[in-house]
């Protein structure tokens, strides 16, 4: 029997899920969410999900605030007969908290997976932060698809780029962005970090010399405070090279990071659209729809 | 073997808990939750709560952000080695939406009981809002205590309070506002009560002739945007009665309902501590307690 798909936006997701609605010929169902005077979430699925396979669209940055309605939705899904309920959700949450730092912490990024495991029945996500953890599947119990950007980060480089050379924050993302690097046909270079705290981060880099007359483009996977880039770009400034890009999959840009970043000289910046953002310029919206697709047949 | 009990207060909670602990002669377990600057929340255990049955202090009003911080709390305890972890939440949320009043809606009640029931082994609260559903038992799986805050609030009338007529909102308060108003000594009516949507009530009022020379106490379990108390008000200031006071359980007071209540009129507002607010006057800290030494024994 074929599967019927078939797409619940939560609130701010909507352009995202009429994209891949349009993309996997799938109806998206009318749903709202409302919030009462006192805080609490009411949710309603106006449409039937009857016998359809059910992605509720929802991406997560920010998420405290995003948990309860989220779930209250899966339920509605179920309550109106989905055979299926699965979660879309382009940026994944507390991948961060991934190891115990201190006596009396817990790992998040375990907890968080069990309890998303327990409520939906499938997962799609984008890049989720992965450093300790391998791979979703050693904390994600249900089955999952992983969208990889490194593509499409790629081809927006090559496109906009003149005589791109990467830039990479860590260590860690050395093979990550030495992927997005040979995919633009482009060298690439990674800086050395050390992180003081939330907000602070010492950066050195290598000699550049070899690379003069390059555009340095700084990639990342997530930009949230942006303080790793804004270093960057403070040592670059001295390197008498172009004026640099940033480059990065999810845009959470906390408070006034991405006014910060501007004026730190970011030349440009682009994102993805895996959280709604004025940066936007990389859409993923095929390739997350070819992996639903391949996820629920 | 006798129960050592040990309380963690979530942030906001830290005067209740710290009353409850010594009422109770026990410990309040340091313990921190840091917002990181991307908005997922880190919650630390200081003190260890090895083989002490634990009880978190966390009031539920405004929801939805809390509740992603208070599940790590519960985690954090238990792997610390808690022999129990329960919840002290004096305001139980998403109790009034008890019914599926239109397609597509879903029982949030029974969803966020279900999934509290998971997370704690008990439950201590004050007055939940009960209406279709009768008993916290029907929807709460954990063991479970419920604090009456109606011979306090009966008490702070009959001290603060000259010749009370006790007004209830509605028919369904009846045997609650009988209650508190028979504790006071003092008589009561009800008004009937019409909701037309989240911001606005119709009321009607009984003939209060016989009334004449009473100061009217308006009773009510929750003020949440206060239109119904505020309508009552203008509904008496036409019959030549003394200024009214509000009492209620759980200030809630949504955006402007505080400034709004007073500014209808009403001479004197007081509130149990249920959730931290200026109009707290009548305290439960020795209910609450006793309660928890009841369900842990």
């Amino acid at each position: 029997m074929k599967t019927v798909i078939a797409l619940i936006a939560m609130p701010g997701n909507e352009q995202l899920a009429d994209a891949l609605a349009t993309a996997l010929a799938c109806k998206r169902l009318a749903a709202e969410v409302h919030r009462f005077p006192d805080g609490e979430s009411k949710v309603r699925l106006i449409q039937a999900a009857t016998g359809r396979d059910v992605g509720i669209v929802c991406t997560l940055d920010r998420p405290d605030d995003k948990f309860i309605a989220l779930f209250l939705m899966a339920h509605a899904a179920r309550e109106s007969g989905a055979r299926r309920v699965g979660l879309i959700a382009p940026y994944l949450p507390y991948m961060r908290q991934d190891q115990r730092f201190h006596n009396g912490e817990t790992i998040s990024a375990q907890h968080v997976a069990s309890w998303i495991s327990s409520q939906f029945d499938w997962l799609i996500t984008v890049d989720p932060h992965l450093h300790r953890i391998k791979q979703l599947g050693q904390i994600y119990t249900i089955p999952n698809s992983v969208v990889q950007a490194a593509p499409e980060l790629a081809r927006w480089i090559q496109t906009h780029i003149d005589q791109p050379l990467l830039i990479g924050p860590d260590e860690e993302s050395e093979q990550w962005a030495g992927e997005v690097a040979a995919l633009a046909n482009a060298p690439h270079v990674v800086l050395t970090k050390t992180r003081l705290a939330d907000r602070q981060v010492r950066l050195t880099l290598p000699s550049l010399d070899r690379w003069r007359g390059h555009t340095p483009v700084l990639v990342d996977d997530i930009i949230s405070t942006a303080q790793t880039m804004i270093e960057a770009l403070r040592q670059l400034s001295g390197q008498a090279m172009r004026p640099a890009a940033c480059v990065a999959i999810h845009a959470i840009f906390a408070q006034t990071a991405y006014s910060d970043l501007q004026n730190a000289g970011a030349h440009r910046i682009a994102t993805t659209n895996t959280i709604v953002h004025p940066s936007n310029q990389i859409r993923l919206d095929g390739l997350i729809a070819q992996s639903i697709r391949t996820l629920t047949t």
